[in-house]
């Protein structure tokens, strides 16, 4: 490995591109992030022309020529930019510097380094495209072992030992949420506001541990006999939802959350009432440090 | 209770009005089913005019000025004909012919008297409107213990001893397949035929007991890294989703399964599979049965 000082005069572009969204950010060589910019030109969005969709983007951020350009998330799959093959989870994190795969399209301007995803395989089969990068920031500012989660649309948990991932485990969390509120018999009762007592009750039910099927008719069930005001339905199923990722991985600390403020905190008071301790990390920030560990391997 | 013999000349139109569907049929007092028709009348397409829509099904039978009307199902909920209240879950289901609820609407023509549906409450709620008159019907015929089966959009699962209900566990088994189907991440992959193997592959990953938002985004997960070729994905659901029914409700027998053959025969398979014993029952069979108890109660 090469062990030279990182070089603040260097700089990088990484970019978080994911199905939906994407954000960019401009990092010397010890990860401050100097700028950044986030659009909706997210996988769905920009394909098929992602080599025009980064052009403008970096013509957007007057990104030097110098500059080289990391890209992660669902911009390597088999619907992205091109598809990367997964990492065995095997492979440490911070082995991930050495297994970028450079895209080399002339409508582009100039290459794009693009960060593989990682598989486990076997009696258990999961994926992530994208978050392998923040793991590898949050190892590379010290946290090296623990349960992380990273909530959203497909919530991640990962055991992570000594920089190297053990298990992925992901829930359709965001998802079923938003379909459930968009279809179907529960949707007319989705429209309530944050209700916390209803948020535990949902997280107490998952402990129960009936079946997703069941216990969301259950929720109907307790509207129609006045045993749930309606207001409550929204939040009960956020808290059967997230309690059910509770219940199932890992409850053992130490447990990092890596997410926005607002889903911080709705994993921190889920994550106290089932007396687990968790602590919080910004995703911009992990980001960053995994970017600066890129940016020590990718020669001047 | 009057247990005068049922008179054969007698006869009572029984209308199955569920949400999206109806079906009614004309017994004598014997059960014997001397004519049905079925329509996508259900409560959906019926509201608000349902002593229109009701009308209309009586003149489009012919049925006779002097044959009571008896209906059941979702045409007594709050979205229906009139909200009849649910009866507690310790009535027992031989009583249900002391408690239908008259309707006299003039724009009706006739009066409609309708079966009040079951709620449970307490620390388990669930509820049911429709399934009641088939357990009636089953009762009817012998059947008056056991666990009970009635698949489909919303599964229902019934303890029944002697013929008093002591638990519903409701499964939205058909609904969530159906939007599983329709929306998300899944939907492109829900397009195989019916694959055995990965059918019996999902009833065993139901058994492992992982929670449904992380099952379903394991199936993702397998056909993505080539573990499960994407034509078996939609069997699979479907066995994660029945699956999750034997693995949650009893498991003791007697098990009946009161449903379409198609619906008989995939549960079928899934008690083999979980090596329970299940007889099947068909569900007209037990509706008739049903209203010839209705009709032994009308005063003539």
């Amino acid at each position: 490995m090469d062990k030279s000082a990182p070089s603040p005069t260097r700089r990088l572009l990484g970019i978080d591109w994911g199905t939906s969204n994407r954000r960019a950010y401009l990092v010397d060589g010890a990860g401050t992030c100097l700028a950044d910019r986030a659009d909706d030109q997210g996988m769905l969005a920009a394909r098929p022309d992602f080599a025009g969709s980064f052009a403008r983007l970096l013509a957007a951020m007057d990104v030097g020529a110098d500059v080289p350009v990391v890209a992660s998330g669902m911009v390597g799959s088999a619907q992205g930019w091109r598809e990367i093959p997964y990492l065995d989870i095997g492979t440490p994190l911070e082995a991930l510097p050495d297994h970028l795969v450079c895209i080399d399209d002339p409508r582009a301007g100039r290459p794009c380094l693009i960060v593989p995803g990682y598989a486990q395989r076997g009696a258990h089969v999961d994926v992530m495209r994208g978050e392998e990068t923040q793991l590898l920031g949050a190892v590379a500012l010290g946290r090296r072992d623990g349960w992380f989660v990273l909530p959203g649309t497909h919530s991640k948990w990962v055991l992570v030992e000594d920089g190297i991932m053990r298990r992925i485990a992901t829930f359709m969390t965001g998802e079923l949420f938003a379909t459930l509120s968009a279809h179907g018999t529960l949707a007319p009762l989705m429209a309530g506001e944050d209700d916390d007592a209803a948020f535990i009750a949902g997280l107490e039910e998952a402990r129960v541990g009936a079946p997703l099927s069941n216990a969301l008719f259950g929720v109907r069930a307790r509207v129609v006999t006045g045993a749930m005001p309606a207001a409550q339905a929204r939040s009960f199923v956020s808290g059967l939802l997230v309690g059910a990722e509770f219940v199932a991985a890992g409850r053992a600390a130490p447990l990092t959350c890596i997410g926005s403020p607002a889903l911080q905190a709705r994993y921190a008071r889920a994550a106290g009432h089932f007396g687990v301790a968790l602590a919080g990390l910004d995703p911009d920030r992990a980001y960053c440090a995994a970017l600066a560990r890129f940016l020590d391997r990718i020669p001047s």
